[in-house]
C-alpha cells in the first residue's frame, strides 16, 4: 500500500475541499449572511492540513495500483464529508455533528435525504453548500481533482474507474485527464442551460442555482419545505427534462457532439426511455382520479417518475398516498436507476441489461450445455469478468442491504420505513415512503441507524466495492 | 425433447397421485366422512389417465438430458397440484377452484399459507389430505416414485438433481433408486418417531399424524384455527425440536448411521446451529417484556424461529405484534431457510455460505489481480459452476421476486403485506405479516395474484430453475 501517495492525494482533495466552499462563503458574503463566517475555520483547516499532506513527505513511488484506487477512493468521500460537515455544524444550521455529517454525507453522495424539516429558514449560503456538494459529487470530486492535477496515466484509471458508475469505464480520450475535462465541459454547460431556463421561469438567481446544481447531480436537496410542489407548471417541466437529461451517460453527450450518433444511442438509453416511457403512462393510469385533469395527472408522474429514476427525489406530491401499484412501481425505479455514467444512483440500468442477459445465458446453457453462448451489448461481447462482477455486484448488494435493515429495525420503526429508507439512500434517491416520505425526513433515527444509512449513502454512490474493500481486511494484509 | 417419456412419467406420476388419495380415503372411510367419496372420482381420474399416459405410445429411446429433467420435474409439481386440488374442490370444502389449487401448491410445497380461515371444521378426510401433501412434497414426489420405478440411472439422475433442494447434489449410494430408498427410510422412521412423541403428548392418531406430516415436510398445515397456539408446552418443544431436525439434511443422517461422523457434521450445519441459537437468543431478549416469565419467551421465540427457519410456519403466537427488530429477523431467516437436502425451504444455507465466501474471493482478487483464490467448503473446492449458478440463483430469484412483488400490488395491500407475501411462497414458509400474518390467510389476494403466488410456491420448492426452463423458449427450440 503506498500510503504516502494516498496522504498526498487526500491532501489535494482536502484543498479542492476548501476552495469548492468559497462559494458559499461568496454566497454569504453577496447576501450579507452572518452564518458565513463559520466557512472560515473550515476553509482554514482544509488547506493547512491539505497542504501539509499535499507537500510534506513526498512520496517515493508514484505508482498506485487498484487496490490503492479504491482506497483512496472511499477515504476521499469519507474525509471530505467529515470537513464539508464543519460550517453546519459550527454554525448551529445543524446543531449535531452527526447529522451534519448525515447531511453533508446526502449532498456529495447526490442522495438528497435530509434531516432537516423546514430548510426556508436556513441561510443562503447553507443552502448553496448543500446543492454545491450536490454539483461535485455527482461527476465525482476525485475526477474533478484530476482535471487539474497530474497523476500517471495507469494510478489516475484506477481512481476513475473506482469513483466512476455503472459496470464498466472506460476513458473517452487517451489522457485521464483530457477525459475530466471534456465530461466536466459537458457537465458545466448542461447545468449553465438549465440555469439560464429557470431564470426564465422566474426563479431569482440563487433559487435557479440551486436548482440547477441539485438537478445536475441528481441530488434532490431543494430551497422550500415542499420540495418542488408550489413550483410552476414550466418550472416543473424544465427540472423533469433535466433530471432525464442527467441520466443519460456524459460519454453518449460526447460521442452525440463528435457526430458518431450510433455509438451515443446505446441498448442503455433505449432501454432507459422503455422504462421511463411505460412506468410515466402505467402510473398516470393509476392515479388520474387523485388529480383534477389528465394533464396534471401527467405532470405529476412525470415528474415523479424522472425524480426517483433519475435517483434526484425531488417531489411535487407525496406520492406515499399515492395508490399501491404506484408506489411499488417507484420503489423498483429506485433499484434500476439511471445509466452508468451519468450522475444518477441506483443500480444502473446497463448492470440490469448485463443482469438478464447473463441469467438468459445461463439458464440456455443449462438445457444446451454444449453451446457456447456470450452475452453481448451493444453488438460487443461483454467480458466475462464484467457479468461476474456485475453479478457479485448484485450478491453485495442484498447483503448489505440486508444488514443494514437488519441494525436499524432496532430503532423500531415499520417495515416500509426502514425498508424504503435503505433503498432511498443506497440508491442515493432522498425520500422513501412511509416516515420517510416526501412529506417525512430523516432526522428521527437513531445515531447507529444514522451512521448505517450515511455508510449506505456513499456505498451506494461509489457502487458498492470501495467502500466494502475499505473494511475488507484482505486489502491491508502485506 | 422425448415427449413420449415426459408423458410416459407424468403418467407415472398420475398413478401414484391417485395412490396417495387412498389415505385421506381411508381416513375417511374410517371416520365416516361422507365427504371422502369426492375422492373416488379424483382417484379414477388419476388412474385411468395415468394408466393411459404409462402404458399407450412406448418411448422409442429412454434418454433424458437435463432439459427434460427440468421440464419434467416442473410439469409434474403442476399435473399433480391440479389433479390433487380436485377432492377440495368437487366436495366444496374449498368452492373457488383456483383457492383449491392454491391449497394444495401450498401442500405439496410444503409453503403450508392457507386460503381458509377455519380449518377447525374440515372433514378429517380433508385435513389429511392437506397435510399429506406436506409430507410427499417434502421429500420430492419424483424422489419417491424413483424409488419404485426403474428408470436409466443416468436419466433419472437428471430429475434427482432438479428436484432436490441446494445448490449442488449428489447420490449417495451408487443408484438413484437406492439412494431414493435410503432417503425415504429415514425419513419415514423420524416421521413415526415424531407421531409416537406426540400421542405420548396426548394427542389423537389423527392428530399426531397430520401434525407429524407436516413437521416432516416442514409444511405448516394445522388443524388448529390458533396454528399451534393452544398446544401443551411438552408437544410444542417436540414440534420445535422435529422442524429443526427436518431442517437438517438427510444425507447427514445417512452419513451419521454409518458413523462417518465429520462428513456428516458440515459446515452448512454448524452455521445452521449458530443462526438458529442467535436468533432465538436475540429475539427472547427483544420479547421478554410480552410474555409473563423468561421459560415462556424463551419457548416462544424458539418455537417461532425454528418454524421459521425450518420453513415450516406453524405459530403460537402472533408475531406480527412483536417489536420490529424481531420481525426483521424472522423476515431474514425467511430467506435463508434450512440446509440443502433437508424438506425444508429457502435459498439454503449453503447457498449462502458460497455467496459469502464466493463475495470475499471477488473481492480479495479486485485488490490481489494476481493471485488465484477458490471457494471451499468444508476442505473441498466448491466446483466454480456451483458458484456461478449460486450467484445467477441469486439474480433470478431477486428478479422473479421483484416481478411477483409488481404483480400482486395491482390488488392495492400495503408493501409490507405484499413483500411478506411474496416471501412466505417464494421461500415456502406460509404466513408473512400484517394481512398474511399468523393470523390472517391469503383467500383476499386476487385471482391474478393468486395464480403469481401459486407460480411462486412452486418456483420456490423447486429452486427455480425448473419452472423458469419450463417457461423459457431456449427449453422448447429444437
Amino acid at each position: 500500500m503506498n500510503y504516502r501517495m494516498i496522504k498526498k492525494i487526500l491532501g489535494w482533495l482536502l484543498l479542492f475541499d476548501g476552495a469548492f466552499m468559497l462559494i458559499p462563503l461568496v454566497t454569504g458574503l453577496v447576501c450579507r449572511e452572518k452564518d458565513c463566517v463559520w466557512f472560515l475555520p473550515a476553509i482554514g483547516l482544509c488547506i493547512v492540513l491539505g497542504f501539509i499532506m499535499t507537500f510534506f513527505m513526498k512520496p517515493k513511488s508514484k505508482q498506485l495500483y487498484a487496490k490503492e484506487g479504491y482506497v483512496i477512493v472511499a477515504l476521499s468521500w469519507i474525509v471530505m464529508s467529515l470537513f464539508g460537515a464543519l460550517p453546519l455544524w459550527l454554525s448551529h444550521t445543524i446543531p449535531s455533528y452527526v447529522d451534519a455529517l448525515f447531511e453533508t454525507v446526502s449532498g456529495f453522495t447526490t442522495t438528497g435525504a435530509t434531516i432537516l424539516s423546514d430548510v426556508e429558514h436556513l441561510p443562503q449560503c447553507m443552502l448553496m453548500w448543500r446543492s454545491f456538494t450536490h454539483w461535485v459529487g455527482g461527476m465525482g470530486v476525485l475526477v474533478f481533482v484530476m482535471a487539474f492535477i497530474p497523476l500517471g496515466s495507469g494510478s489516475s484509471m484506477h481512481i476513475m474507474k473506482a469513483e466512476s458508475t455503472g459496470p464498466s469505464v472506460s476513458k473517452l480520450l487517451p489522457g485521464v485527464k483530457t477525459t475530466a475535462l471534456a465530461l466536466y465541459s459537458i457537465y458545466f454547460v448542461m447545468t449553465a442551460a438549465q440555469f439560464v431556463l429557470l431564470l426564465f421561469g422566474g426563479m431569482t438567481v440563487l433559487e435557479a442555482l440551486n436548482t440547477a446544481f441539485a438537478t445536475a447531480g441528481t441530488g434532490g436537496f431543494g430551497f422550500l419545505n415542499d420540495s418542488m410542489a408550489s413550483m410552476s407548471s414550466y418550472n416543473r417541466w424544465v427540472i423533469t427534462a433535466f433530471m432525464l437529461l442527467f441520466s443519460i451517460s456524459f460519454s453518449s453527450y460526447y460521442l452525440f457532439l463528435k457526430k458518431r450518433f450510433k455509438a451515443a444511442f446505446t441498448m442503455e438509453i433505449k432501454v432507459f426511455a422503455v422504462i421511463v416511457i411505460l412506468s410515466i403512462a402505467v402510473i398516470t393510469y393509476n392515479i388520474r382520479y387523485i388529480y383534477p385533469d389528465l394533464r396534471d395527472a401527467v405532470e405529476q408522474s412525470s415528474f415523479t417518475v424522472a425524480s426517483v429514476i433519475s435517483t434526484t427525489g425531488f417531489s411535487t406530491s407525496d406520492f406515499d398516498v399515492w395508490p399501491e401499484l404506484s408506489k411499488t412501481i417507484l420503489v423498483g425505479l429506485m433499484f434500476v436507476g439511471a445509466t452508468a455514467g451519468s450522475t444518477g444512483g441506483g443500480m444502473k440500468v446497463s448492470r440490469f441489461v448485463i443482469l438478464i442477459k447473463g441469467m438468459r445465458k445461463e439458464l440456455e446453457t443449462m438445457v444446451h450445455p454444449n453451446q457456447v453462448k456470450k452475452v453481448t451489448v451493444d453488438g460487443t461481447q461483454v467480458p466475462h469478468e464484467v457479468v461476474r462482477s456485475v453479478n457479485v455486484y448484485v450478491v453485495c448488494f442484498v447483503l448489505v442491504y440486508a444488514i443494514s435493515m437488519l441494525i436499524i429495525s432496532f430503532d423500531g420503526h415499520e417495515f416500509e420505513t426502514n425498508f424504503t429508507a435503505v433503498a432511498a439512500t443506497i440508491n442515493n434517491i432522498g425520500p422513501g415512503l412511509h416516515e420517510v416520505g416526501p412529506s417525512g425526513n430523516f432526522s428521527f433515527f437513531s445515531v447507529p441507524s444514522k451512521l448505517v444509512l450515511i455508510f449506505d449513502m456513499i456505498a451506494g454512490r461509489l457502487e458498492l466495492y470501495p467502500m466494502l474493500l475499505l473494511f475488507s481486511p484482505a486489502t491491508w494484509k502485506k
